[in-house]
């Protein structure tokens, strides 16, 4: 039977930063490529927002100085950095008490901070010990991978203010609860990225910096750098049917496209819908059975200045009992008004995607108000993204691993299916999770499918 | 707009045991239904097989004194009960030996007997204590949902005998790691048969009978109650559009089935490929991410005679190195070959899903010949299902809960979105994971639709 003629020679799926990268590096060296995207827009887990008259991230957004392939894009597109403000002051609400401090450990009981900087060091030496690349492979891998973060940190830490704190980091690293992931699984994750405290902090970490005008703007300048011409926006993907010679992609209105290679640049949960021909491998299928997104509703106000500034505080704040943290700045620069960002996450983005909008925003102006004061109960503007809720992500930041899951499945997680090859910052190696190391599964990506083709006629 | 006709009254997904309970109810009642499945055959998680000439059960096969509605439904077919077998000696093979013993628990080292029946005491009182309908309101539920199975048993248990056992015990119910559930699910599933004892046993257990002639034949004959008219297999469900009047399903092929209300009776997993339109809920869908199957092969062996009972065995036996654990006597009543029946489970079915089948096979036959003798070297037939590669399953026996699931999405299991109501033995409260809690789900679903179609003119 004679095969159907390739429409390209790789086909895309996803045209977030992951599959953007993959698609750029293919048709730089000189390969057809095509992206397919479900959505009407690029840049999957970043997009615009409007707030005031700006424009704001409601996903993505930061960048730290390890970024190397993000910072690069921005330069290459002349987007300028704007340092993440955090001059003053920050604030604990803990136990019912909001207090400020400076650093990046918050004021808490002495022994909690012994605590707190002893299980630091114990967690950055466990992740450091771990292979980047095949963290499963560590000796105490499948004792590490038996308990929840949750578990791990009931059997080794005593003090309160240190189990709050990390279940506060978890939070915000995650936006998934302790309980949800393997101990696994989050020092892997901590080891892709050079430990917590770079994962937690702003200056020298990943929250350093934010990109004039939004991070979401990146992604339409490395679209355009692909081509217009090679992105099919709106296409969502049903199913993927290989061959001997190559791979039918079936699209959504029943349309199909045809190529010699394919990359899936999705999550493993976004690719646990898809049907695939053959059936998928059955250890890739579970492992698309078992990372689940996390769960965030990311939230902007407005206030018509920073006032916290002038009483001397960064506008970052923590809270053990939220709903709304953590807290930052998110004030552009060069605006007058001001702007306080922060995040519903895990189990209160549960309890708050079912809540009506109205109930969700005062949810959230609440928490403001009790740590930055009456001046936070007039906002000017609001704008909120419930990540839960969008059908082609399932979730955010990233898919998760629950307990067991690396060592049963995660050796499946960047090893292609046939023709067909993964990407998305899920199978990155370096800065898994973060925008970077969807760009690094990109590169990964196009470097396999380009050698493939090489040693194909 | 007019709405297009509706082609059903009822249109359910999944002609498993659920699904088939569903129709049956709905057909009963006057309502018109059809159900639709992707397979070529009905029985879901049940399917027949071929041993030395004798018809097997490829899947689920036992039915315990307790299942009252798949005992009627064998009564109402005349499909007869044989007990399984389990005269004589069981077989532990534990740290390197293979030892005899009678009754429910093996022959261990005192201090861990004594602890075993302590631990399994404390395990039912605290499943006891759990709402079976809503096991995540249990007070301690949160504590419960944060640590895995095997985080409690690390606390909990001491002695390594215990330890062992009670892996082999979560194993054989799960066909998963203790590493891979939640503590609280755990408890959930045992209170919903009551308690780990039952679900552990021959006599008295859920391991009591099996069907003379196998349990699939009894999906069967509830399709023909069903009529086959009403039944469209190899009809895959891609997508679920639902707007105010009723449910659009799209089918394989490019065909379409509308309906008033729509009954999927598919497990969680498998809900997570379908499309739906208005999006599903954001909780519905992170349940539908957070609940992977269970990993299991299951294996028949025949042998020219039973060769074991003469020498005073069961046939039954549990291995702490395996892989092939546990095993049954699976010879089916009047015949004169004998077979061993038993499962690869957890990581073992992870490592042999991807091996080639002689070496899966002969890891079996080495398994039998460790624990039975020389004899076990010669089998005269050997027949394998790996539900692990069934893409219509996605694993066996049933959607597990990680972690933080119960208590974070448990809630809407069995919640209906819109039109659309949920069936399987994920979300029974009696007898969930087994072919007796799909038959209650299905005549809780169809109780669900019929109310709602009186109520609606």
């Amino acid at each position: 039977m004679m095969s159907r003629p390739y429409d390209v020679d790789v086909a895309v799926a996803g045209a977030g930063f992951a599959g953007l990268n993959t698609a750029l590096a293919v048709s730089r060296a000189g390969r057809s490529v095509t992206v397919i995207e479900a959505r009407d827009r690029v840049g999957g887990r970043t997009k615009p927002g409007h707030l005031a008259g700006s424009v704001v991230d409601l996903g993505g957004q930061w960048v730290g100085p390890d970024h190397r392939r993000l910072l690069a894009l921005a330069a290459r597109h002349r987007v300028a950095l704007e340092p993440q403000f955090d001059a003053g002051a920050k604030l604990i609400d803990y136990q019912g008490q909001v207090r400020p401090y400076t650093g990046l450990i918050p004021a808490l009981p002495v022994l909690a901070l012994l605590e707190v900087d002893r299980v630091m060091k114990r967690i950055e030496r466990m992740a450091a010990a771990l292979a980047a690349s095949a963290p499963w492979n560590a000796p105490d891998a499948a004792a590490l991978d038996a308990v929840t973060v949750a578990g791990w940190l009931d059997a080794h830490v005593r003090t309160k203010g240190a189990r709050m704190l990390m279940a506060v980091a978890v939070r915000a690293v995650f936006s998934a609860e302790p309980a949800e992931i393997s101990m696994l699984f989050f020092l892997a994750y901590l080891r892709a990225s050079g430990g917590l405290e770079p994962l937690v902090s702003v200056r020298g970490g990943a929250q350093q910096d934010r990109f004039r005008g939004g991070l979401h703007q990146l992604s339409e300048r490395l679209a355009d750098e692909v081509g217009r011409g090679r992105l099919r926006l709106s296409t969502p993907l049903l199913a993927v049917e290989q061959d001997m010679d190559g791979v039918t992609l079936r699209l959504g209105g029943g349309d199909s496209l045809r190529a010699r290679r394919v990359v899936l640049a999705l999550p493993p949960a976004l690719l646990g819908r898809l049907a695939g021909q053959p059936a998928w491998p059955a250890l890739r299928a579970g492992l698309n059975q078992r990372m689940a997104m996390g769960s965030v509703i990311k939230c902007h106000v407005a206030y018509a200045t920073p006032f916290w500034r002038a009483r001397g505080l960064a506008g970052e704040a923590v809270s053990d009992r939220g709903p709304f943290s953590p807290i930052f700045d998110g004030t552009p620069e060069g605006v007058s008004h001001g702007v306080l960002s922060g995040f519903l996450e895990g189990e209160a983005a549960r309890r708050f995607t079912v809540a009506p909008p109205a109930i969700r925003r005062q949810a959230v102006v609440d928490t403001l108000v009790r740590l930055f004061g009456p001046p936070a109960a007039s906002p000017i503007d609001y704008v909120e993204n419930d990540w839960l809720a969008e059908e082609w992500s399932g979730g955010c930041y990233a898919g998760l691993m629950a307990p067991a899951t690396m060592t049963g499945f995660g050796p499946v997680i960047r090893q292609p299916a046939g023709l067909v090859h993964f990407a998305g910052t899920e199978t990155a190696i370096d800065a898994t999770g973060y925008v970077e190391g969807a760009l690094e599964s990109g590169e990964r990506a196009a470097a396999e499918v380009l050698d493939a083709l090489r040693s194909t006629p």
